[in-house]
């Protein structure tokens, strides 16, 4: 099952169940008006909404759509991936972290911008970069919930472009309190999936799918998810160590990179500016303008686009007198 | 005008607005049925709280009361008394933090406990540690908004305990990711108060009240809040630098400090620990036990406790199968 969200002017918007082809989809109704709302009662909403004829339903536009989740009470990031891990230490010229436990950040979840929304920031001078990251949704997760148990409180899987502004990330970073002013919204590919959906390409907590990433129309990454060091079950399982995960808690990957990133490419242009780095010295690549695009889109073996795509122009902010 | 949120079963509570005694309460109806919901419009909902006749209203039991913001969309917690940052560097053992803006970490809001609710955790070994610190509830702030502006967004003054897992901390903090495990949820003090409520002493966006913590009953510190090194206006304007902070954002000014801590005493078990340190070589004051009790108390200069009492007790959580 694939789950949307269409702007209705409300700040949840209107869940709705999609098509296998994307092109229809059924609303969600009064009971699920939303997917927080749905999410808060899994065991409920699941067969209703899988009940749903979303062949038969509606068209879907896709200028409607927004994050399937446009806001959450919670977004733990991880950064799951070593070939991820080994790359930034050099773009940042930082130490290798010495960590026995999975790294991971709270983030602000306030917002999830939409796939194709515009994404304004005040400088390109902060450093303009993108994250090809997948994520899950999850259901509530005790404290002290152990990852094999974990596994079965992940009730969908999305994709998300975690915006992170370079300059600024390093200074942070180094002060131990992670990251506030690096890390602005990110942003939702349209379509959360039920891990069933995802058939094969959903292994050890895994998401076992090709990140293709293009910046301004050229071929930037095509990164797999399955080089996760820990699946989504352990980042979940470490999350929730000290606290209860409320319902609807999005739980992220890191940028997707795999260990023969000179075939595959990147998901983020930090991680090319590191590879430049390593063989040139110094980089070359700089990192977004204003007006640039880029766009997100998970692909599975047969070609399905599962998760849909996020397609997003960067814009320069308004003056805070023009809110 | 103080308001607080009785408990209706709801996930949000019940607003209920304050009488100078605090003794009695009005409801503030089917409008405005909680904090959330009128801060998100409070030009709308101030006039029209400040109108309802507390002193007529309700007895008011304390029993009912749960924080007044039982969850919110962003907790943005600040570092800024000199004397904490100088005492937490002695007590983890690193290096001066060297950075030219406000410390602060995003933390979870998905939750914020009640002041008389037990506070659940799973090991004593953890170092279980309380932090009183004061806070502000601000309305919507775009993005890029200056600190003298950022004042004007800050509707709501609230007293906090942000409870402090220390032995996870360090290790957290030298990843530079920022803190999970070692940041479970806050407690709120019951009552929030707009600031002119705090006369005098709300003054450069400080609050300087007395922060008296009693642990087991005994004194512990009564530090003041008027030696932040950056005002609320200040930390607001530094975490809006970059995203809009939506309506609700509670942004805390860690923990209360003062340079003359030999006299005042201290707002969290570290820096106590800290002080052992430097004059005997080694810390002798254990963390927190299951039993213990801490209570919180900022008092005015004519001895009245605007914001409530916090007063709670550590305890054994469940394991994750009684859930």
């Amino acid at each position: 099952m694939r789950l949307a969200t269409r702007a209705n002017g409300r700040p949840d918007g209107e869940l709705v169940v999609v098509s296998a082809d994307g092109a229809r989809c059924a609303s969600a109704g009064g009971r699920w008006p939303n997917l927080l709302a749905a999410i808060e009662d899994w065991a409920e909403a699941e067969p209703e909404l899988r009940a749903l004829d979303a062949e038969g339903g509606q068209p879907l536009a896709d200028s409607t759509l927004r994050a399937p989740l446009p806001r959450s009470w919670q977004w733990l990031d991880g950064s799951a991936f070593p070939a991820h891990a080994d790359l930034m230490q050099v773009a940042f010229g930082t130490e290798r972290i010495e960590h026995d436990k999975p790294l991971m950040y709270q983030g602000l979840s306030d917002r999830f911008l939409g796939p194709l929304e515009d994404v304004p920031f005040r400088s390109e001078a902060d450093g303009i970069d993108f994250e090809g990251e997948f994520a899950v949704i999850v259901d509530f997760v005790p404290m002290g919930t152990a990852a094999a148990d974990a596994l079965r409180r992940i009730r969908l899987v999305v994709q998300v472009n975690d915006w992170s502004l370079r300059t600024l990330a390093v200074p942070e970073m180094k002060t131990g309190f992670g990251w506030i002013q690096a890390k602005p919204a990110c942003s939702m590919a349209p379509f959360a999936a039920t891990p069933d959906e995802l058939g094969d390409a959903w292994r050890d907590g895994r998401v076992a799918l090709d990140l293709m990433v293009e910046w301004n129309g050229e071929r930037f990454g095509s990164a797999n998810g399955r080089e996760m060091a820990h699946g989504f079950h352990e980042l979940v399982a470490h999350a929730a160590a000290t606290r209860d995960l409320v319902a609807g808690t999005v739980i992220g990957s890191g940028t997707v990179a795999n260990a023969d990133y000179a075939r595959v490419g990147s998901s983020c242009i930090s991680e090319r500016r590191a590879i430049e780095i390593i063989a040139e010295g110094k980089p070359s690549t700089g990192f977004m303008r204003f007006g640039d695009r880029v766009r997100m889109q998970a692909r599975a073996a047969d070609g399905r686009a599962i998760l849909g795509a996020i397609d997003q122009q960067v814009v320069r902010a308004l003056s805070p007198e023009s809110n």
